[in-house]
């Protein structure tokens, strides 16, 4: 007997191979209810990363849950994509078949609006890519701000990944998060602090390996790719699955440790645009609006994600 | 016998006394289609300048044109509304009724980007105000920027006025204004250099108010308030109808003289956001991209007015 | 008899056409006490520009009035010069020999803060190039602050030449020009606004080259260039002296007419580096703190130079 | 006998508690020729730090090494101070008499010039507060920058302490970090991210209580201030003796570990002025320009100073 509601999400994503990987742990988990997938450009163009999305959808069987594309631009800048990490795909490594599977008419932004003002204020947004499509949805329905329930986004950090200031979804469309960061809605962030610790080490790649199930080999392509241009790219030695993580604190908050810190978004830098300015110790005097994840719970998160996979 | 076709515009528009005027411009002119009058944020919040807007349409019997209601705030920044000018309604002076006309369902972005898309890119966009709706129907759908065969902007100029470098649309929403300059589509710009041309002296108030319908004796109210607060605020002895500058480009491109030059958009300055930076000289080197309007044609501009009032 | 004393001034400057002229001007007429020469990086780079002043003082015959060196860069930013404009040596045309008279050893910045220190406060300063040398010293002995008359400026204005916002003086070093004109001192600026107006007509030019004296006829062949390049660059007809007004008012202030505004620098705008904002409708509300001239009395300012010329 | 010649050094600094303890290790250290100390406004105003630097020369008992004054200011921006960690009189806590000892006549940006220009190139610049006096050096004799052997700064770091993004010394006057970090003169940083790995723990401050002479006695009562103010304003256990870092490398370079990287100052930022940018994984591209202490041998360091306070 579950007495608990499941946590009702909208995942925004850029698949992404860490975006795939959060797609299966919400579309899996018991304590999720995943009621859209919408896709936005990111780490690869829009067209790439909503086809990540159905593909994603189609090799897991996850087919009652909508997928609808969103912006193809930032709010402001050029369009920047990172193919240097996911490939021209955006989602290099495995090998899928064209899926069958479409995305839906509704415009993405058209979506979170619907979907937020029908609701009881009871959905939390998990952007995990730019935040232009949240953006776009706050500007375009102001009303929307008081029906959020939360947003939980991946990005930013004390420190950069695609400048050394900037994580890159924060900077690829840094007016966007500065729209959503001062909206005045309850956020949680899982920065780069938090993510750089979801590394998935020999040990866990061993484990996922071994479930044997087509989502599960189809994370260990992924995870394999993954390894690999992080440490072209970046010098790591494991790839951290930094989207999962904010899915995995919608379905057990425990498995993150946060702290209410102030959160401002640089927008005006030469060298520092899309930073995340996160004052750790209290010196601007201004009121904290951001509960920052600081240290993951590695065992619980793995289990978790595992646990989840061996379902599919 | 008419051979010319008429020129679609849609008029995208912030009423506003200058916009009023120019409604009536657009709406009485035989060389004009108006298909569409859209409202957003600017010389007063969206509420006042849509019902501002129906109010026009009301007391001047337009009630074949659609007015949909757009965006309520800048793409970024917070917003700002111009009430030292046009007072506390956005349209002060005149005593106007409630209309009985609504605004229609759809959103003006959406009822932008579709009528362009269902186009043969003859319609011309006509935005007086901030342009937060023309840069959010073009992130929204980038496939409409080969489908508009021209923007005729009321907005910039070389000097300011509502910071020493800035005019107030372009101010008001910089980012958005930055998005529609770097579009690659065909740009007309009535800024101040032209639209502080376009005096309502008292000659051409006598020949208004000599009209005699509601129409023009509402004309006539708007310019008394704005030439009282042109007065006092920017120390003008006689008002300008910005706004009207832009209509009646679209009735006849004669009535100006144009130059194409390089107008680039400051969103980073300290002291400059929202500054057109319109390079007279080609001192930048930069490829011209605006048709940037320096001269009018006084006579032939107010005779254009006063012979549209005259038909009402 | 004269009871009127003369006034002191030193004249910063980067020969330069019109410094040239300045100079000449400075040390000719009867109401000013020339004290000193100073020198910076400019129109060309600081060794040329020195070069230029000595062999201004030497072709009229000024040897009682020191030349001193001062600062080779801008504060912050990488030197940019306008050989466009002025020639390769910085004062292209006229072919003067080597100058026997040589620079003194103090340095420029030393010189002006010893010269104010011991004076009773009388001393007005004429920066007619980038504010580099003025900044440096303020900086290096805030004490001069007090002891400074005037500093009577030449330089930006409510439009540019060098890029759309912005005046070559201002522009070279704007961090400079933000540190003095925050400074609290009395400033007078004569900006491009005055001296576009200062234009050496052929009317001009006829009576300068009838003087028949070494000075007039090298003053000919600097306007000679100077049309050319402005023609060329500008579109000018006639070449303006910017930096001879500036001069001009410390021998006589009725030589413009000027308006006390508040002006401020812009140094952080990616398109608007070294724009001087001239609030001239007050919309900031911030304090006048510079007195900015607006016209000039084209007949006093060309006898005033001529008169001075003759006397050589 | 000694074989290795003495590595000389300028000591810029604006005293300061860990300002005083870096004076004490560079007088008292045989293989250090201290030439000069200089000072700047920094952790207090100008006269202040000069007069806190002649108090430590005079406890000590350094008398034959001069102490010149440099700028009170930043290059363009107004002072500002810590006296929260510092105290009014930026050297808080031990109560010391008026000092006898006299600060130079000469300026100290003119001590620096002369020094150099006079040297074979061999003496390194420590400067461990705001950069102005060096930058100010560089501006007025580019020449001295091929006489520099190394510049050895505390400043800096990947993360802030006085705003999120930026650390003290830089922030207060990055313009001045901006002219240093790009002369091309070879520069070694001691950033936060090594300093905050130079904390006076228990055990050291036992040890340096044992000596039992004035100068370690006088360390002893630096360090109870500074452990107060960095418990309460930061909450650090044990405070970080930053600037001795510099003087310790200089000293013996083995004492850190240190990685080559690109590192560029942020001036224009609305939020991240003064934040230095360190490229620690290489994604600018761009070549590197500083050693970055990254690690700190503790034993060595602490081993190091301590047996200096012990000559005393």
């Amino acid at each position: 007997m579950q007495t608990q509601p499941k946590r009702k999400i909208i995942l925004d994503c850029d698949p992404g191979h860490d975006d795939a990987i959060a797609i299966l742990l919400a579309a899996g988990h018991e304590a999720i209810d995943l009621i859209g997938i919408t896709t936005v450009a990111g780490n690869a163009e829009l067209e790439k990363t909503t086809l990540n999305a159905l593909k994603v959808c189609e090799i897991a069987g996850i087919d009652n849950i909508p997928v609808l594309q969103g912006n193809s631009q930032p709010l402001i800048r050029k369009r920047e994509t990172a193919a240097d990490i996911h490939g021209d795909s955006g989602m290099d490594g495995p090998v899928l078949p064209d899926p069958v599977k479409q995305a839906g008419e509704e415009h993405a932004v058209d979506f979170i609006i619907r979907t937020l003002m029908e609701s009881d204020g009871d959905i939390t947004l998990v952007p995990v890519g730019p935040l232009t499509n949240i953006a776009m949805a706050m500007r375009r329905k102001p009303a929307i701000l008081s029906k959020i329930q939360e947003i939980v986004i991946m990005g930013g950090g004390t420190f950069g990944n695609w400048t050394p200031a900037a994580e890159f979804n924060i900077y690829v469309d840094a007016d966007a998060a500065k729209v959503v960061f001062e909206s005045g809605v309850p956020i949680t962030m899982m920065g780069l602090d938090l993510t750089h610790q979801a590394l998935a080490d020999r040990d866990v790649c061993s484990r996922i390996a071994e479930i044997g199930n087509p989502a599960a080999g189809f994370v260990s392509e992924l995870l394999t790719y993954f390894r690999k241009t992080y440490l072209e790219f970046f010098g790591f030695e494991h790839p951290p699955v930094h989207d999962v993580c904010s899915v995995a604190y919608c379905i057990d908050p425990t498995v993150v440790e946060t702290k209410k810190l102030r959160v401002d978004i640089e927008t005006k830098g030469e060298l520092t645009y899309g930073m995340t300015l996160v004052d750790l110790h209290g010196v601007t005097g201004r009121e904290p609006n951001v509960n920052v994840a600081l240290k993951l719970d590695h065992e619980k998160f793995w289990n978790m994600l595992i646990r989840t996979l061996e379902t599919y």
